[in-house]
């Protein structure tokens, strides 16, 4: 099998992130890191474990050519995309990986896989586009020997119901595939979170994705109307109505379950005309809490932007010293200057859809910001941002090459509770990366607003530490977890459970005692194991 | 204890629906029934079984005057308010009741109860307002000799988060109850079903309720944020966060879980500013499906105003002919027959919120109606629903007391399954009601249209089968529910699942073998079953 990505790293192996000279010396001056490069090994000197072997039934159900045994074939498969991984993946030593990978064609391959590894006590990990950043895919075989990765990436069908606005989507459509498709039908879904490139629409429903345009479009968990699970019970496929009132909702419970019911094989989801015109500007708010305050009352007046998202004066800090040369940073740091606006809060608003609508709705907006004191930097900073909404994870890949950690994590809460949460998860991250004795820096934005609440986004970034990286990132992981619980935040707004967040998930139910009965226990279906 | 509502029927007694001279013109030539008038049974002649004896510990649990044992008290609580448990109720012979009413006086004492009939065996039904009209609260036993309705109406706690607009509710508080608190605060949440008057907080949640104006504000099951519920096997408080990623949705689960997984005991609802201005009007649109084509068009078009209804032309004519007499059906009537209309059907849209909302918004949604050859009737007509809102049950009361049999039942789907299943069901109705040998009415409304889909919600009419006004009933019910099951819409919109529904309820997963593993059995709990 041919593959058009890193199997180090994020995307296509072409398209670097570049990190201009004074990109580089703020580096250097803020965490004391050199030019010393970490580059990852070669392929010929990763290893894996010796696959153990599979039933020859599997063979039989989706074909010779759709069982891959390969070293790079199970690499590939073995993780996600979290820093973690990363580090992992980049050394060659992995600990564990699937015995071989499955591509089933259609959904009747599916439930014979899931059917035969049921009998055969093999474990099977769902997987889409690879793209989890919480361990969500790792081969975990619990107490079963053996363990496939079932590749849907083949399961590609798309049925657009004009009248109702719907479209039937194949599980193993990537991002772009899907909008490709929609744009020959004028539509759109509007799901463009930063791994939008590669990740799949069957994982974007299994893990409740939330895209940068959440506000506008939805989450993914919301324009969800129906979908069809796999699973070694048997098939579920849930009403394709607009809403019931028949019971618990069924969807809900596929929808976020991670691959630990079965695998989801085709979604069906809300999609609107494509937008005729985008409106993406810029804005400088004094501070974070005056922000996060015009937020909500954006929120509240029903007059949130299709896109909306305060940096705080960190993130505002470093992401205008990271791209450092730009047009856009050049002037945003002129302006800063000027006003005395060094603590000075980015917020990207952006409208999308008809030429009226684009036209109408930043009024009230603006005014909502300009009533907080917010100063516009209008469009170039806007169309920066979104030109660069998919350049996080190839930065990342030019970071580790230079010896650094950079991890990301969310949480979301009430507005009552938000402040508090912002305060001691970033307090938790500063204090445990300076505990590690990697001093660093930590920032967060709030990207998905709702009458009731926010979330808040986290990154850090530190110097790593040579040869117990694991030992670091997870110190400061846990950290920040314990605080995201003892704010009684949620563990995640829109990056799901897997293995990272399966402790914490407990407490989402309170502190009460109860005995939760649909816990994914690690984001992974060992089917043979249930 | 002492009650504010008629134990035979709908509300306060002395508050009777009128039926003018025209009215009753109308039902005579239409329907063929004479004025003979078929009173409920005084209370004093109503039968019910002799009550178990119940385990003390309950008594010590909620005090001795919070369990009660009365005629009237179990009567109360023996059934909902479904046009079979009127004719029940009004004939003084029940199959079943209570054998006791528990009402516990806060969250402990639910529990407490709970685990008491759990480890004594008593089968629980939690009863909120008892308006259920798909036999929601009936005393199922099962397998068990003794029964409890868990009345919940004492947890009426208030509690509001004025920065995240939510307020958490006791699960006892009815409609107005509650929202009279909430305008304390300048609140509202905007649920106003047609039993908004009787029905409480807990039960909208139980059911998925939907109300009058779900498309402004959203169906109740849209504004739960978070929920407490006591069972058995412990407590249960989702987070109260404004969305999470962890998981499948326990929030999801809990509502319309119908009381099969326990007791709701409190609900926390996002809340909105009281409106400051209304605007409601009327128009009559050519046909139905000219009407829901606009309808489609409004909800496609992001333009839907926060009520909006269509009645098809046998409601708009039946509508009329039993208001006659009244100055918006003269009106309207006038109109109709200078326009050639008869077969016109009303539309109702509302509009509600801020001055510059309600002065803003109907622009484009009277562009779209008019363009679909909508003729404007004015805010008279849009007036007079909005006043006569509630009324549907009490003139149900009327036309019981008058020989006749009238109840209602609701569905929805795509827009592009919509018209068959129009079809389906309303000719399933007349077809059963004729095969009853008591030919009659049927009509039916849109009133909660989405992007993708709508509501239909259908009203029968005809004389009662006296004697035998169950299996009458129950023909014209199973004939409408196996046309919506074959038309594949879902067996509830709102009304929830209760034993009436339960035998539809596995359709709701497709017709491919599936064993369901969350459906409700009977919409009861029957706890000590468990």
């Amino acid at each position: 099998m041919s593959y058009d990505t890193k199997w180090w790293g994020w995307g296509d192996a072409s398209k670097r992130a570049s990190l201009p000279a004074p990109a580089l010396e703020f580096i250097r001056s803020e965490l004391g890191v050199d030019d010393r490069s970490t580059l990852p090994v070669a392929l010929e000197e990763v290893e894996l474990p010796a696959p153990a072997q599979l039933p020859p039934g599997l063979r039989d159900i989706v074909g010779e050519d759709a069982v891959l045994t390969g070293l790079e074939d199970r690499l590939r498969r073995s993780t996600g995309k979290s820093y973690p991984d990363l580090v992992r993946v980049r050394s060659g030593r992995l600990e564990d990986a699937p015995d071989a990978v499955v591509l089933p064609g259609e959904g009747a391959q599916v439930r014979a896989v899931l059917d035969l590894c049921a009998s055969e006590g093999v474990a099977v990990v769902p997987f889409g586009g690879g793209t989890s950043v919480v361990g969500g895919v790792d081969a975990v075989r619990g107490r079963l020997s053996r363990l496939i990765a079932l590749d849907l990436s083949r399961l590609r069908g798309v049925s657009v119901d004009r009248s109702s606005l719907t479209a039937a989507l194949g599980a193993g459509l990537r991002g772009p595939d899907a909008e490709r498709e929609l744009a020959n039908h004028g539509m759109t879904i509007g799901h463009f979170p930063q791994s939008f490139e590669y990740a799949t629409i069957g994982g974007f429903a299994a893990t409740r994705s939330a895209g940068q345009a959440s506000c506008g479009y939805g989450r993914f968990d919301d324009v969800v109307t129906s979908l069809c699970l796999s699973t070694p019970a048997g098939e579920l496929a849930t009403p394709a109505v607009p809403h019931s009132a028949a019971g618990p909702s069924l969807r809900e419970l596929v929808v976020g379950s991670e691959g630990a019911l079965g695998a989801i094989t085709e979604v069906t989801v809300r999609v609107r005309p494509s937008p005729e015109r985008r409106l993406y500007k810029g804005w400088i708010l004094a501070g974070f809490s005056e922000g996060a305050e015009a937020f909500r009352e954006l929120a509240q007046a029903d007059a949130l932007p299709d896109v909306a998202r305060l940096s705080d004066p960190e993130e505002t800090r470093v992401s205008l010293a990271l791209s450092r040369g730009g047009r856009a940073s050049r002037a945003l740091d002129l302006y800063l200057r000027l006003r005395r606006r060094q603590r000075g809060c980015l917020a990207i608003l952006g409208w999308e859809g008809s030429p009226e609508g684009v036209a109408r709705r930043p009024a009230l907006a603006e005014r909502v910001i300009r009533a907080a004191g917010g100063v516009g930097l209008g469009r170039t900073a806007g169309e920066s941002w979104r030109r660069g909404r998919y350049e996080g994870p190839y930065l990342r890949d030019e970071l580790l090459d230079r010896g650094l950690m950079i991890e990301t994590l969310e949480t979301a809460h009430s507005w009552s509770g938000l402040e508090a949460l912002y305060r001691e998860v970033g307090s938790a991250i500063r204090g445990a990366l300076a505990s590690q004795g990697t001093p660093g820096l930590a920032w967060c934005h709030i990207s998905h607003v709702y009458r009731d609440g926010a979330s808040l986004y986290f990154t850090f970034l530190a110097p790593r530490r040579t040869g117990s990286e694991i030992e670091q990132w997870r110190a400061v992981k846990t950290a920040a977890c314990e605080a995201i619980v003892s704010s009684k935040g949620t563990i995640t707004h829109h990056h799901a459970v897997g293995r990272d967040h399966a402790p914490y998930l407990a407490a989402e139910t309170d502190e009460r005692p109860f005995e939760p009965i649909f816990l994914v226990p690690r984001g992974t279906a060992r089917v043979g194991d249930m």
